[in-house]
């Protein structure tokens, strides 16, 4: 088995769910914090476990560049070299390669590009993509896709759906090693009628879970919903529902609500290293002016370690003096509160309670 | 009381020894890691205390400029501010004037300075180094004394010293805490005979403790150990004697056989952000390619959560990638191997075994 419904709620999509990988079973709705380049940046694996988090994500493109997928497979894999024993998800390296490459083209072979890191050529292929994730031992495993700009018009998106078919085929038949879990990904655009169909395609083809990908790509809120949607329900219900690069967290709780059991992306770590802190409330900026004196925690509802031992004043402070703590407390506090919001859906979802969580968390940031 | 000798050894003026704070007993021999701005920079106070600190040093200047002496009072004091609840000492802010400030003028009034932050002009005086100090509530203040470059004229020198003189008076009347131990620093170049009487001059005054300043300055090692070797055996056993800014492993290892109590230095801070790391049998540099595959810990003898979780080839890694942990990792290891060294050290003078401790302290080094 790999993935259980253990509960459905009565009037919506929304779940409770276990994802069980070689590492251990995760429980969904699951927030994946990224540790781009074998670690989530400033904290250790240690910390990772008292926050909470059952599983992380590595990027496949800065490993491939950087140490190299190789050294980390002659390391022990990903999981030694690192030193994080639960389950971690890679994804395939093609939405970075179009993110950060210096230069990228896309053929029927795979993305040609040029490394961030010294200039050198590459050509990532679908097949190269899960011999990476293989050697380093992703207990989830993600299939190449291509990335659809938006907006992109109608030939372009059905262009690149249907390369992201072919690639996920040949992902399926380059892996070698049944007990890493692979995912296809859901490409479309924002087209309902072409996200729908590609997930029939993809469904027909057998893989372990879907991720709804292509969004968060500067398309309205609406319309992600919408995309989420109308692929969502055509997944059936023994499957894990992944979207892709989500987001902020009132995001997360109408994905949740939507029926997405996994989720991955940079801004906790990434806001919390520009000073952009979480709380239950909404968010504050901790270089504003009016925390210089401000003896009181970031949140006064939050009990992770920084909201029960330091000030918004020291906070502060840190962060003006540019101090490397300041990126780790403030790193810690946002990824306790993702953490913990995901751990309160679950909570309410296994009590019936998800309409009164939403409510409850809608009102306290009015 | 405030200094308390436990034990000498036969052969030589190392001891053990145990100051004492109005946060608790130092045993000495002891190093202080280095917060400079209300931070060890990369590590927490709990991660400080389970290596083995027993007292901190903060940095006057830096913590005057930014966030403000009068701020950190208003938070409750350094202590709170920062969450650290064992003693903490201060530097007078002199050193950092001389050194960071863009441009700085002494007069017997003070030292005239430009912030290295913002730019704007500022006055250092004796009285306002203690009032920021009683401000900070720093366990153990300094005197704020004047700096001589090496190589400098004798002239020179017998006015430096002079004026510290001077100011070391007007340190002691401009104090208002009792609590607050407050130590004079020895000045006198690198002239036997000033440091000797500047010594007596010193003493006679009436101070908590002593601190033998001026040393590290790019003098050879021959000198600051002859300086040291030529002070120290003045003071007597009830004082503490402090060696500011010292320095290497062995230099601690060599300044405690003269008897020096306290030392302080950004030496395992600064070089483990910069990839260099102490061990038992010499320091090693990280980055070197000849670690990329390392799966061994940095030091083998090493019992510090660095050695025990993470090989040097993920280290290598860390640090080649910029990663916020390597800074940190490198930090603990650095930090855990000046700290255990004293405790050695310590451990070998109660067990008067501290000649046998120093020669396998160089054997291992060869």
């Amino acid at each position: 088995m790999i993935f259980r419904q253990l509960k459905k709620a009565d009037s919506a999509m929304a779940r409770l769910g276990r994802l069980y990988t070689r590492h251990g079973p995760v429980e969904t709705p699951v927030f994946m914090p990224v540790g781009t380049q074998a670690s989530v940046k400033s904290v250790t694996p240690g910390e990772l476990y008292e926050l909470g988090a059952g599983i992380i994500l590595g990027n496949t493109y800065h490993l491939y560049l950087r140490p190299g997928h190789r050294l980390i497979e002659a390391m022990g894999g990903l999981h030694k070299f690192m030193n994080w024993h639960l389950p971690i998800l890679t994804d395939s390296g093609g939405f970075q390669v179009y993110s950060l490459s210096q230069s990228r083209k896309i053929q029927e072979e795979g993305v040609l590009f040029r490394s961030h890191v010294d200039g050198s050529m590459h050509m990532l292929t679908p097949e190269l993509a899960i011999e990476i994730q293989e050697a380093l031992g992703a207990d989830v495993m993600m299939c190449l896709d291509t990335c659809i700009p938006f907006p992109a018009d109608r030939q372009q998106i059905i262009d690149s759906t249907n390369l992201t078919t072919r690639w996920a085929r040949r992902c399926l038949d380059a892996r070698t090693r049944g007990d890493l879990l692979l995912f296809a990904i859901v490409q479309g655009g924002m087209e309902r009628e072409l996200r729908c169909s590609h997930t029939e395609q993809l469904l027909g083809m057998g893989f372990d879970g879907y991720a709804l990908g292509g969004l968060s790509v500067g398309e309205p809120k609406e319309l992600l919903f919408e995309m989420i949607a109308c692929s969502r329900p055509m997944i059936p219900p023994g499957f894990p529902v992944y979207v892709m690069g989500v987001g902020l967290p009132e995001d997360l709780v109408e994905c949740v609500d939507l029926g997405v059991d996994m989720f991955d992306c940079v801004i906790p770590t990434r806001n919390a290293r520009n000073g952009m802190l979480f709380t239950s409330f909404g968010h504050i900026v901790i270089k504003n002016a009016r925390f210089a004196q401000d003896q009181g925690p970031v949140d006064p509802e939050c009990s992770c370690y920084t909201c029960r031992n330091y000030s918004r004043a020291y906070l502060r402070h840190l962060f003006m003096a540019k101090e490397l703590l300041s990126y780790r407390l403030n790193t810690i506090h946002n990824l306790y509160y993702y953490l913990n919001l995901m751990a309160e859906m679950r909570t309410a979802l296994a009590m019936d309670r998800f309409r009164e969580f939403k409510r409850d968390f809608y009102s306290k940031r009015q």
